[in-house]
């Protein structure tokens, strides 16, 4: 993964897909307005993406790198990927099948007919789904899609960088980021390389990257919290890994309560509503987690509003 | 009210109230990607500005452009003019007291206490409020502001329009933007002139420059249904009326199920989430009320999110 090829991505996306990938906002702040102290903040607004989150940059972008069997694609995931692979199959008039287990809510199954896809309730748990889907991509031949460790899933990621640097005018001093499986990470920290410090930021709760690096390795950890809808992978993925090895020097732990507070903070006083995944990067900065230094421009990625609203109020 | 009035007001909030008043962004979509046949569509997320509404803009210079009193400033509303007075006043480290009715919400009342006003409950409906309010501005001699009709107002206002312009790199061909009391649509208008075609959309239910245009002078109407609690204006305000009859062609009704479909596809679509006078725009777009040319580029204001966010659920 190289800035070139995601380069090559944000292209195909601009000049063939701009009805379907958004070029979302970044609002830029002085850090004063958001109580930090930063001399600005640039808002990446992604959370304003087709499907509700960045994924939808990632799951079109495998879906255009292959040839797509008659079978059409799978995923296993009730979540952002599902969402997100399923408005992709649609915005390319292919066949979408997507295994979610038993947990996972009539609203988001709802949700994913909507966008065309079939739902398949299989297990009870998310490993049980995903048995079911790898089962039935093997009997049918269907692409699957990744929740983020795929390359091209990587560097469609990746575009949201390349965005806030044309519209920031220039890259930032550092971008915070949060991390489940990791594949935004990875895309921003393959774009900006050492042009940008790219920061990490996981729930104490679900700590993939950290905990891969007190092991010197990826290993699986036990996740749950307030952010585990979205930010849940057990792992962080073999890419990921790879590029924050090389590229993002730090990663930091958030509690809950503080992610919590960031998520009604945006809502309260900016009137963004976000899902918790997206409020950590804000968390780090207002709890102090992360100082910048004096005069640092320091980007924000809000990547997501998969949310029932009503959890705001 | 002129061009050069709101480029002064737009200098003042860029120079010194940076942290005040935000730069919200221009979001550009084609219009596919809102189901629409406009070649270019811009989304002014006015939304996302300090007070939830672009009533700050309008409040806070009316307080800069005036000595204030030891009294401090005194407004009669328990809606977003009244947030945003009060948010000014913080601002400015004055006194601000805000009367409202009885049917003002507990919840509304506490957003004003939380920014520092003093909060007066007087009266059954907002006409007896105001009287209240009116009674104890001549005692004290506090600073009043008006939600619309006021010519520091209506150029707060108007900086808006002068941002659509910048951040657009050109003035679009049409501006859709809610009228209520009129403040907001008579500083876009007072901004554009004649270059940009500004369209005035209201509710059915609550159609005061409507009415206003079939009397021939603005007359008291009814004021009702979804958007009432921030278009709900008895009378279209005298400086709106005579900048509208000048530079705003054409007045548009839409019904409340319009309103409401349009609000919820913001939300669905979008993760935009705004109050009901936030979506008349869209609404007059999606209903195909208002028609765009082939290429025409079309600006929609999104002026609040002053909203419960359970009733987007």
């Amino acid at each position: 993964m190289n800035p070139a090829a995601i380069g090559q991505a944000a292209r195909i996306f601009r000049e063939r897909y701009p009805h379907f990938i958004r070029r979302t906002p970044l609002m830029k702040l002085p850090g004063s307005a958001l109580g930090v102290e930063a001399a600005e903040v640039w808002l990446k607004l992604e959370q304003l993406q087709t499907s509700g989150s960045f994924k939808a940059r990632g799951m079109l972008y495998r879906l255009l790198s292959h040839p797509i069997p008659a079978a059409g694609v799978i995923v296993a995931s009730g979540g952002n990927a599902g969402i997100a692979t399923a408005a992709a199959a649609r915005e390319l008039g292919v066949h979408c099948e997507v295994f979610v287990p038993t947990v996972c809510s009539p609203a988001k199954q709802a949700r994913l007919r909507e966008l065309g896809a079939q739902v398949v309730v299989s297990g009870a748990v998310y490993a049980e789904a995903l048995e079911a889907c790898l089962a039935r991509q093997q009997a049918t031949g269907a692409l699957l899609t990744h929740a983020y460790d795929q390359p091209e899933v990587v560097a469609g990621a990746g575009t949201l960088a390349c965005e806030i640097e044309e519209q920031g005018g220039g890259a930032p001093d550092s971008v915070l980021v949060s991390v489940g499986g990791g594949g935004l990470v990875a895309g921003i920290a393959a774009w900006f390389e050492d042009r940008s410090r790219v920061i990490a930021l996981e729930p104490e709760l679900a700590p993939t990257l950290h905990r891969a690096r007190q092991a010197g390795e990826p290993v699986d950890v036990a996740v749950g919290g307030i952010a585990a809808d979205s930010l849940g992978a057990k792992r962080i993925g073999r890419l990921a890994w790879d590029i924050a090895e090389r590229w993002v020097p730090q990663s930091l732990l958030l509690p809950d309560a503080a992610i919590r507070s960031a998520q009604l903070w945006l809502w309260q006083q900016m009137k963004l509503a976000v899902e918790p995944a997206a409020a950590l990067p804000l968390a780090a900065l207002q709890q102090g987690l992360y100082r910048p230094q004096p005069g640092e421009v320091v980007a924000l990625v809000v990547c997501g509003a998969n949310l029932d609203p009503a959890s705001l109020a």
